[in-house]
């Protein structure tokens, strides 16, 4: 690894002032946590992210989650600095209308971005979904000498992120299947927006991560470049277990009024103390917005071992193609997200009033198309027998065994939908996810972020209705029909028979701009 | 603590066989969880839980939740042993139409019932919520000599109220308050719907609820009455931090051909299976539903020690009347549910056209009627300051502090919601959640068995509607309201200004049988 300079100091405080610029010209943002992650950010930009600026969507590429999505001005002066399609002006327009700077990161309006975050916890879960996915597509297009798949997932992740349930399920799942190219780096800044996170936090991160099988590191000082890369470095260097590094830092660095408080978190610093933030961090340029050429020759230059890797891999698809030219058609389908000629050949007829309730219909289908559509992986939150979840004949996943197409949830229905949620932005699979219909609840956060982000998650969501019957009303669902159809961008179909339940699959599964919920019933019902 | 005798066993028999009978009457219904947790059942009920039979709504009694609350047959039986108003005939009348024996517990409809449970981890957030309106009341009510409030929260849990994320945000918050009369007992039978558990979970458990700031008990065979007895002892001993026992079970024990297997769970064993489960527990009584007299009366001796518990606390409280008359006068007014007289009075009036969001009008609501209604507390899942949810001049809730009446949730929307369903099940506080109303899907499964259960909770959801501006969609309600109106018994109040913002509170507030959500915008909108 290249030894960190003067021009990495340099390159920090350039991240810090375009937050500080950005926040301060929207009047609306916040500032705290891109101050004090700068310099992790850096690191992981600069030495680890294996990514090629001028291709974001190069496939194996190493994904990086901003799960704290507030700290929105961080990633884009990243995207910018480095040089991906995001130019000065868009940086200016950040929080605007019609502009490439949202307030939250948001996937396919800004290059790079490789999640919708903000409502805390989901990026973590997105993260486990691409760790899982780029596993299972290694185990089924690697060969030998064709290490087509073969990259990381890195996460910044806030104190926010690690209190919410659907990250501590995702991260318990992440921890049994063993997903060790997944790496959470923790901003540690024990700052919130009530205050302290003292005030309603007091647990050991690091050890209930252990307790769920993740590696664990720690660095003191979050300022510290080389200390940030030797835990980086630590964690990368084995694959056994997925990585949590502890990042302490200081929200709002810099800010000589602020920092270290939650009023650094999400409101501007002020024009006086913006300037005094800049002079705090040596920066000598007042007018916003204005960055040393050099800096992003710096960012450019580090960013030249991923751009490199790119090009080996180019060649390296290009061979694999004339090794293995029929999987290689296979990659390039299923990266497409273009589902075979003639799947819908295999899509099953049912005999005209076959005794069959739709879940049961519904389980047909997928046993028919599990051959022919490789891609479509999924599973249940622990409810597979009675939701007709499960691909007859194919493997469940496991640690070290990430080839199965049988996903096994466990009793996790919010990050069940955030990790297919992830498995989708991921690219290569069809993920779905089962459950009762009832439990859409459980899971609606990350539904909806699947809608808002048009990624084709499919939801078996089984026993509508009152019909459910002796379990009576925690399982009936009476409101979720109606709450399901209000999401935008969801398509719900109620199918009422075998042959709308295989033509509903049928539509989930040429749809490929937003996610399909199918509602289907426990038992057939009367005509 | 009396010794376990031949009458213990024989009680815990009876507890199974019960269990065995209902499931074999339904046709339907979950065998395996009783079958196994019952001797921690009856060794908790009739060793340690303070409780009254005949008077099931005595406020100084323990609580027990089933937060698996699949296993309801279980807690059937042991209502109906220990002599609570659950005749024979109900339980054989178990999950039918119009029965007190529905599929799943439900508060309201069989006495005894403390919470209606069986959507996973709930039971255990509504738990916190309990042990934490104990600890608040104990510091407001209790005097020297009047110790008016002193009783535990006990829980038995399952795997999957261990792996829902709800539970986990509960028990962080659990463990930074120091709930230390918070026993959760951990039904440990490895089994879960689709196989066993280590298809989808191999944290250490134990571990993790260290990392949390719990205790942790392991009894290593839960048919070992007295290990289990000094493993509740040594939980009850200290009240430094909440308790989790591990209980080694075998789901479904005593079935010669479905113990320790997933076919077990949740479907009845079957007539033949069930004679010989009959056969291998001792249990010599062919007929079903029958119950050797010295069982009940056993029983009934063994809630001896909460029957006399309650005789003294009835003194005690005329005791208490005599010493603190106002006191005791505001304890029955707030148990009762019953506002004071003339609290509208301290309703606000708005100057016409004051320029106000609604959420700054809520929050003034508040402040004036803070201090008339002691019985008000609550939060945000750390958002206090823009959901204006905090009452001023209050404490905060601490560990040790419990007196105080704004709570910090942590950013755990969803605990936030399970909790205040806690608490007010546990009566004498009215609790109201804030976040922003994006966030009300991250709650929802609380919300609607807040709804389900009749129970008086206020949500505060602010930043309404796309107004919301520049944080983007992941920020901006659109289906949400339609969402929360589809919710049967949840009254949803969207005042349009100040006035209005007043009369939703004051519809709110005099709701008595069911929860409300206020909708609040963050801007004052333009006429």
């Amino acid at each position: 690894m290249r030894p960190f300079e003067a021009a990495d100091a340099a390159a920090v405080a350039a991240l810090r002032v375009l937050a500080i610029d950005q926040v301060e010209a929207a009047s609306s943002g916040h500032p705290g946590l891109p101050l004090g992650a700068a310099p992790m950010a850096w690191v992981l930009w600069s030495r680890f992210l294996k990514h090629d600026p001028t291709a974001p969507g190069w496939p194996d590429r190493d994904r990086f989650v901003l799960s704290a999505g507030h700290g929105s001005a961080l990633l884009y002066a990243l995207l910018h600095l480095f040089g991906y399609d995001l130019p000065i002006d868009e940086l200016r327009r950040f929080r605007q209308w019609g502009s490439r700077t949202p307030g939250h990161p948001e996937y396919g309006l800004t290059p790079g971005v490789e999640t919708t975050t903000g409502p805390l916890g989901q990026g973590l879960a997105n993260a486990v979904g691409m760790a899982l996915a780029e596993r299972h597509l290694a185990q089924r297009f690697n060969r030998e000498g064709f290490p087509l798949v073969n990259h990381r997932t890195w996460v910044l992740a806030s104190d926010g992120d690690l209190q919410e349930g659907v990250a501590h399920e995702a991260a318990a799942l992440a921890g049994h299947l063993k997903l060790g190219r997944l790496v959470v780096l923790w901003d540690d800044n024990r700052i919130t927006i009530e205050g302290e996170t003292s005030l309603a936090w007091s647990e050991d991160v690091p050890a209930r991560f252990r307790a769920l099988g993740w590696r664990t590191f720690e660095v003191e000082d979050g300022n510290d470049l080389a200390a940030v890369a030797a835990a980086l470095a630590a964690a990368a260097a084995s694959e056994e277990a997925p990585a949590l590094v502890r990042v302490r830092t200081e929200i709002g660095f810099g800010s000589p009024h602020k920092q270290g408080s939650a009023e650094a978190h999400g409101a501007p610093l002020g024009a006086e103390e913006a300037r005094l933030t800049r002079r705090a961090l040596g920066w000598t340029i007042d007018e916003p917005f204005v960055i040393p050429e050099e800096v992003r020759r710096w960012a450019a230059a580090s960013s030249a071992a991923g751009v490199a890797a790119h090009q080996r891999w180019r060649q390296l698809l290009g061979g694999y193609g004339e090794a293995h030219p029929e999987l290689a058609a296979e990659w390039q389908r299923r990266l497409a997200g273009e589902l075979p000629t003639g799947w819908e050949e295999a899509l099953p007829s049912f005999a005209e009033g076959a005794g069959m309730a739709t879940r049961q219909a519904s389980g047909a289908v997928l046993a028919a198309l599990a051959p022919v559509l490789p891609e479509l992986m999924g599973g249940s939150a622990d409810l597979a027998p009675s939701n007709n979840s499960r691909l007859p004949g194919e493997e469940s996943v496991r640690a070290g065994l990430w080839g199965g197409r049988n996903l096994h949830f466990g009793i996790r229905e919010h990050a069940m939908a955030a990790i297919c949620n992830g498995m989708s932005l991921h690219g290569g699979v069809r993920p779905y996810a089962a459950t009762f219909l009832i439990f859409a609840d459980y899971l609606r956060p990350a539904l909806r972020l699947a809608a808002l982000m048009h990624r084709p998650v499919i939801y078996l969501f089984t026993h509508d209705s009152v019909a459910v019957g002796e379990d009576g009303p925690t399982h009936q669902p009476v409101e979720h029909l109606a709450a399901l159809r209000a999401i935008p961008n969801l398509v719900v179909l109620r199918p009422a028979d075998t042959h709308e339940t295989r033509e509903a699959w049928r539509v989930a599964l040429a749809r490929r701009d937003g996610p399909t919920a199918l509602i289907l019933t426990r038992q057939k019902l009367p005509a």
